[in-house]
């Protein structure tokens, strides 16, 4: 790409991304925005790259959805909802026009899907891997944020969706699972390249849940997190745990997978906890949104994570817990 | 760098950039922004890329530099001044502690001198070349953009700074121009390495100036965007072409590098417009800003841009302009 392809290829692919006034057309130095009184403005990055956070061969579509939606996840962790964002892409001088086209056609879907637009961009060469570092934009009434360090000791522990998917979907991308099911693996295999960015229950959980984030590293990583920033312990019952019918054929047919929904990361679900009086508006709040919220363990005064059986035995996790499947090819990716 | 190592990274080198308490200590999923009342928010990205915005073997802080004043001096350009900034790097594994620990006090140094904190980022490992992705805020009073589209036929053209530093810098980075005295060769290296964003001057232009960006591309190509934007043409008076004492050398020592000024890109001056009655408030508001502001031309009734010299005669200009200083290592750089 020379400089003038660059501001051809922006005009072909990215500016028709670019709907609200304030992007300007992609054609000024920066994007204009508006917030609206009463609101904060949320905002998170997250660079995905090739053989690091998606395959190389993964189709474009898939790598802009993951993309943008790892960021989603984020906005809806913090109870936002989408507003923009922005778009950097770095790329290898091997990429093609129907490669953009693919890509920018997923964008412009997700958009429609999720809510935002594209506000602003830089599109560079790179002689490394496809790059590509979005930061989204979200707003929320000022105060109402979903954060962190909100958890308090008695909260149940919920989480939405289910758990392991995308560790094992990333497993059966690299070749493994050979003997589950053909759909099985299909299913597993778009829950790793597909995240889904739980925004409606993020929203309806605001005034509803404590500590809140969303599960990227894995379940006892994640939980980790949130019990260091409200100063507390957590109890998980492993028993509890919700699994896809394709995951829990999977742990049936190869034990040795047991790890991953307690350490699988690409998952993309809320970690929410909230108290027990709360239980039945947590249920509504989720079936609203269209998606499951299970109940999996509760917040303690105490330090760390423990995970129990269904008799309250501990379950030795060993260190297995991520570092399992981040050595299957998964880098290092921050919030 | 694994997850883990992660964490600790951005404990130690990234957190104590993140002042502003809505960047909740880069220990949430985002950060939050409050906007003042009666503001637009100005956001801009900009991704740089070693060994094609910046050589492998540039130190830290000037990588550190380039990759937030690039962003800077697009906010600079929109008469916007900063409120902070997200921060994607896409590391190599071979990157050390201490190159981290200089290119994290060179960003502290800058925060401190143009204004606004880290509000949030992301760290990632890249098998590629280290790629660092800034996104930047800014703030203005809603409406006061300095918009590329509002250049007038009849206004003056005007650029701060000098032109063609940044080239010549590029080219004795790359072993180029072995005649200069070496204090020359020093001087212009400074300016490929450290762009100086003219914020003071992009404020104080705010109510004066029409068409304005930063010359980012080389003047050819970026007045180019001015005139597209405003459907007028431009004249440039090659005499009145601001040059440092180095330039001016380098191009007295070897005439082929006569298109520098005119074409070669990363200078990171502003580039505007302002009607004639103006001259005397642009040249307080340059003086106040402390840089050189000159009169370099005008705008219009025309398409396209033709430039002159001192006898009104036409300067064929080729196609030198820009690509002749880009074939020497630049990638394509978008706003």
């Amino acid at each position: 790409m020379t400089g003038r392809d660059e501001f051809d290829l922006i005009a072909t692919h990215f500016a028709p991304l670019a709907t609200a006034p304030g992007a300007l057309g992609l054609r000024d130095d920066a994007a204009l925005l508006d917030p609206e009184p009463g609101t904060q403005l949320v905002i998170t990055t997250d660079a995905v790259v090739a053989g690091v956070h998606f395959l190389e061969a993964d189709p474009p579509d898939d790598v802009a959805r993951k993309a943008l939606r790892v960021n989603l996840s984020d906005l809806a962790a913090m109870g936002a909802a989408p507003v923009g964002y922005t778009l950097a892409t770095a790329l290898p001088a091997r990429v093609e026009d129907a490669w953009l086209t693919a890509f920018a056609a997923a964008l412009a879907e997700d958009q429609a899907t999720f809510g935002g637009t594209l506000l602003g961009g830089d599109t560079v060469v790179t002689p490394g891997p496809l790059t590509v570092t979005v930061t989204a934009f979200g707003r929320l009434a000022a105060g109402q944020a979903l954060r962190r360090d909100a958890a308090a000791a008695g909260d149940d522990l919920w989480v939405s969706g289910t758990l392991g998917d995308a560790a094992l979907g990333l497993r059966a991308a690299l070749g493994g699972l050979a003997g589950l099911p053909e759909a099985d693996r299909a299913y597993l295999l778009d829950r790793y390249r597909r995240p889904r960015p739980r925004l409606a229950l993020g929203r309806r959980l605001v005034g509803l849940a404590g500590g809140a984030l969303d599960v990227s590293d894995g379940l006892l990583a994640d939980l980790g997190h949130v019990c260091a920033a409200s100063g507390l312990g957590a109890r998980v019952d492993s028993a509890a745990l919700p699994l896809s019918t394709a995951t829990r054929r999977a742990l049936d047919g190869d034990p040795s997978l047991v790890a991953a929904p307690l350490g699988g990361g690409d998952d993309y679900e809320l970690l929410f906890t909230a108290p027990p009086a709360a239980r039945d508006r947590v249920r509504e709040a989720a079936e609203a949104a269209g998606v499951a919220a299970t109940r999996i363990g509760a917040m303690e005064v105490a330090s760390g994570v423990r995970v129990v059986d269904s008799r309250g035995r501990l379950v030795d996790i060993g260190d297995r817990g991520w570092n399992h499947f981040r050595d299957a090819g998964q880098g290092a990716d921050g919030k």
